[in-house]
């Protein structure tokens, strides 16, 4: 049975401070949130089904799973054994910090574990409401083309990571690793970059290492 | 030179009212206007460059390209010959009415055509406002999975037709043609459906004929 949180978009005057307060209310839990933005259809949740299956016996994971509608990504997740939430978001194209707590207090038990926010599909909103995470991913697929960082700047700027998927697939697209690099790199040079395959393997080493070694970083810090 | 304008959301009563009224002033300048909704990277613009040379002897065209940032697509476009307009939506997610008619004001010449408007690369805000169009078309890239309709219902409902794109990928990805076909007629049975590829050219014929009958019935009634 996958539980279904109906959520209303919080009224309160700032998003941002009330995001502050859930990243360290998180802190105090040990609870290390991770943010995942992309568009519908990039494969978020299955490059999440592999990193879980590769990881569960390394780390406690959790997912929330954001939607307008419907419940079928949190069923695959919960398929794989990790704990997983399905929030709606009542229309509504983004999460913010206050449904992201509401979201979190749903869950059975969210300590001292690393918790994914599969945000709503989309490449506009998400990027302009913090949801109180600690990391910011963006996943971009290769079918979506290397001219996605000149129409959506904001989301590529508020990254700590982007992961770009499907590569499995690139000799079917005219697509240029290069070309994005150096687009996202311009505008944000701290950004980590992770071409991968959920399908074949590739890459996920390097992006599973990333989450384990943040992880471990801002359990020391 | 691609002409930017930079439209604010227009603030009024009822947005439904201000597209009945541009759909009777866009009928009496015999102007089609047809509604390209999808997500990022679905390959609305290449589907458009396709279509427009395909038709652009026996229809008159014209394109309104609206996005967050960038004029990329307004390029592309107006390279083909055909009139186009890049509109900005000062971040919104979504087109309304009167942003509709502002950029239609802003084209040099739209009578006795088909104007193309695509929308924001967003599932969700673009279905929920009527922007005056006769038609509304959403475009679905088989990349993105054969289960957006039960994600995002809301676009699959509204809209008239629905084209598939990218189908020469098929080999690549698990995409159930069927099942999508299934899922989109339980909730709208009297949609249109046109799986075609811009690249190898399957399907575009039964897509650009769709078209030209649509427009012929609509000047006509």
């Amino acid at each position: 049975m996958i539980k279904v949180l109906e959520l209303k978009m919080t009224v309160t005057d700032s998003n941002d401070r009330d995001a502050e307060a859930l990243r360290n209310d998180l802190k105090a839990r040990d609870v290390f949130l991770i943010n995942l933005m992309s568009s519908p259809g990039s494969g978020k949740t299955t490059l999440l089904s592999r990193t879980i299956t590769d990881l569960k016996d390394r780390v406690k994971i959790g997912v929330m799973e954001a939607d307008i509608a419907s419940d079928v990504d949190a069923k695959r997740i919960n398929a794989l054994g990790a704990e997983s939430i399905q929030v709606h978001t009542d229309g509504m194209c983004h999460m913010d910090a206050g449904m992201t707590r509401e979201g979190l207090d749903g869950m059975e038990s969210i300590d001292s574990r690393i918790v994914f926010l599969e945000n709503v599909g989309n490449l506009i909103c998400p990027a302009e409401f913090d949801t109180g995470a600690h990391k910011n991913v963006m996943i971009l697929s290769l079918p979506e083309g290397d001219d996605k960082p000149l129409k959506y700047p904001l989301m590529f700027k508020k990254s700590d990571a982007l992961v770009i998927t499907k590569m499995d697939a690139a000799p079917y697209f005219d697509f240029d690793l290069d070309a994005v690099r150096k687009r996202v790199k311009a505008m944000n040079p701290d950004i980590r970059i992770f071409p991968v395959s959920a399908k074949t393997g590739e890459g996920m080493d390097e992006w599973e290492s990333y989450i384990l070694s943040e992880w471990e970083k801002w359990r020391n810090a």
